[in-house]
């Protein structure tokens, strides 16, 4: 077998076998085939695609090329929930305490924010000195023990994964179906969930612009899963408008504790009790959504979900006093209340311009390694469907630097239209 | 600008600006923009296309990624005549001392063979001594003084396509026309020849297989010489069957310097007048095919064009004692005449299996570097069109080795093909 007839027999529109695609990953794993190679093999699968089958065998390679976590010694079922990625996402932060305090376990390895998109990571480290390096013995452990983890990726899950991540992104290779749910579902699987419940994003302020798009990732990453014998589920939610009020690494994880004493914007909430229904019924909880949703409801009443959070700041050596008294978060120099320009129903807040208003303001990163500042962000009280008068506040500004205020208010702004029309809210879920 | 915008660019199907690709090669040839991008490049080149505006900028950065060569105060007007390749088609090694011996100056810089396809500096070196490494100085001096080269492709000229071809052949991006177009002209411009002649070959035994595909070719080089203010003309001429009888080094040395003696076989005699012709109205030395012709013929006659052979072979370190006794050539061990095994037309003898019997045999290369066994190979007497009788012989094996000869036997036998009909023989040229 030679990588270049791989290469153009994927050139020609052939279909590969599992055989072929395992080759390919193995040797660009282990450095026989070169970069050129596997750039080359990236752009002919972006412009042929792959089918399903092609698709589930290269998932399951980049699984393979590492090590594979093997759960089921550890916990009966463990649950792992992913967000395709988005701005003032952070439901796991508030959905996985939620479900632990259900009684079921749950471990998940997470990313760092990159460009207009936050990451969980991010806003977990707020919380000072909490670790998210932990070693795949402690990740193991702490399930065992504590029924929840939330850390990074770890190194040697999915090498072959990281490294083409890599190569994509300086070679044009990154917006395909095949090589992004493949990307995605490889670390979820190396990861050792049983099952996996996948928030697709769609709208303004996600990877996936249009429904359309959204669900054919979606479907995509659930037969994926489920050919690797994992139970999948997907959810597709909207990304039109940032999720809930914060935006920026401190004010959403105030935000996100906050839920767990039962206050939190509208929207989140409901996103949040949506989602940790789907958890608990896939991980064999709850019999269907409803009591699901009333487990999950009942965690928030009875102080256990917030109290999995303290368990889970503690044992990742993070100060839970943060978790008790928010008022501990480093607060940002500048807060400003942006007030609205005109009166009238409020028919967008482009999630995407408040997203890179962020990264602007300091709180994400332009480039991988950019230091980022926990305190500064955003919370946006006005959102779609909302009646504002003129002067009214529609969001605030937490800032660390003037002219970054400045460019933000700018920037935001230009994020919101109006109507003179009633405009009726976005919906949560499509499906 | 950057490498990835440029690759995505051409991901989405737009065209590029000039500038973005001379960059693009400008970058590639001094090793900023890193192999692995220039694979992805040239697969979205490959699926997507480029425009005759898009080949010619290409063609012309590279051509400039290196020295180029300024023919105009050497000579009067250089021309060059190019063969896109094909079994037995040693036509440069007689068209060149015929033009030249009617004044016209020739400058060729040649290729090696490789596969089924061979190449003129192998046959050139069956005559010990030919040097095919001059500089660019002694090319420039020996036109002048001599008014014919014909030695290797320097190292200096259009170095970006040969960094380029070493990567198109390991990342499956050969067969796209704008890429086989441009690496073929750059090298013709940089080479410095004002006027071209190309010699597109199309069949079973061309790396363009089909007429519209070779028409294809042919068009996009002239459009380019004509775009970098070069004289061009394309013939498109048969390569279904090898063309003369020739196949193998010394071989088709001896059938070219025969051909000046006046003794060839017809197809190869016809088809070497009529390229000169070409090549003669083309360098303003004649008015019209029939003039051009009639110069050759000439040329020929009177010993002139034999005379321009011997001095290109010694002012290149060739024994000239070789051109006037060619049982000087280094002859194989064994010679053997294969009969037919039939009564009949003939109605095929397929080049590319011809071609690749050749590198079985050791004549050709499998793959770059190997080395080459100048006296071995074939002479096909019978051709397209040939009635035979069985026993009659159909071609000759000249071989160092009884196993390969054997291997050679049966595989030149699959390339015939017989007809109970009259077949009529194959066109020389299509166009």
């Amino acid at each position: 077998m030679r990588a270049v007839d791989i290469i153009i027999k994927k050139r020609d529109k052939q279909e590969l076998t599992s055989q072929e695609i395992e080759f390919f990953i193995k040797g660009f794993t282990n450095g026989e085939i070169p970069d050129y190679q596997a750039a080359a093999f990236a752009m002919a699968v972006i412009l042929n695609g792959m089918t399903p089958f092609e698709t589930a065998d290269l998932t399951l390679a980049m699984a393979r090329s590492g090590q594979v976590l093997d759960l089921s010694k550890v916990v009966d079922i463990a649950v792992d929930k992913h967000s395709s990625g988005g701005v003032g996402d952070k439901t796991s932060i508030s959905v996985m305490p939620m479900v632990a305090a259900c009684g079921l376990p749950v471990g998940k390895m997470s990313g760092r924010g990159l460009g207009f998109s936050g990451g969980t990571l991010d806003k977990l480290e707020s919380v000072p000195g909490y670790r998210v390096d932990l070693s795949t013995d402690e990740f193991k452990q702490q399930l065992k023990e504590k029924g929840i983890v939330l850390t990074g990726q770890s190194l040697d899950l999915a090498p072959a994964d990281g490294k083409m991540y890599a190569l994509r992104d300086v070679t044009g290779t990154v917006p395909s179906m095949p090589l992004i749910a493949s990307s995605i579902m490889s670390k979820k699987i190396a990861a050792g969930a049983q099952a996996i419940v996948l928030d697709v994003k769609t709208g303004l302020g996600a990877f996936m612009e249009t429904l359309e798009e959204a669900r054919v990732l979606a479907d995509l990453m659930v037969d994926i899963g489920r050919l690797a014998g994992r139970k999948t589920v997907a959810l597709l939610s909207d990304m039109n408008q940032p999720l809930g009020s914060a935006v920026g690494n401190s004010l959403e994880m105030i935000e996100a504790i906050e839920l767990l004493r039962g206050r939190a914007p509208h929207d989140y909430y409901e996103h949040c009790l949506h989602v940790a229904a789907h958890v608990l019924v896939l991980g064999q909880r709850a019999k269907d959504l409803d009591e699901g949703r009333a487990m999950a409801q009942k965690c928030i009443d009875d102080g256990s979900a917030l109290e999995k959070l303290r368990v889970l700041v503690q044992a990742q050596g993070g100060d839970a006093s943060y978790v008790d008294d928010v008022s501990r978060f480093e607060w940002a120099k500048y807060v400003e209340a942006v007030k609205s320009p005109r009166s009238g129903f409020i028919s967008q807040v482009h999630a995407r311009i408040v997203g890179e208003a962020s990264v602007t303001l300091g709180a994400g990163r332009a480039k991988k390694g950019d230091p980022i500042d926990h305190a500064v962000g955003f919370l946006i009280h006005k959102k779609v469907g909302d009646k504002v008068e003129a002067g009214e506040t529609l969001f605030e500004i937490h800032a660390n630097d003037e002219k970054k205020l400045a460019e933000a208010r700018t920037n935001v702004l230009s994020a919101y239209q109006f109507s003179d029309e009633f405009v009726p809210p976005l919906p949560l879920f499509y499906e």
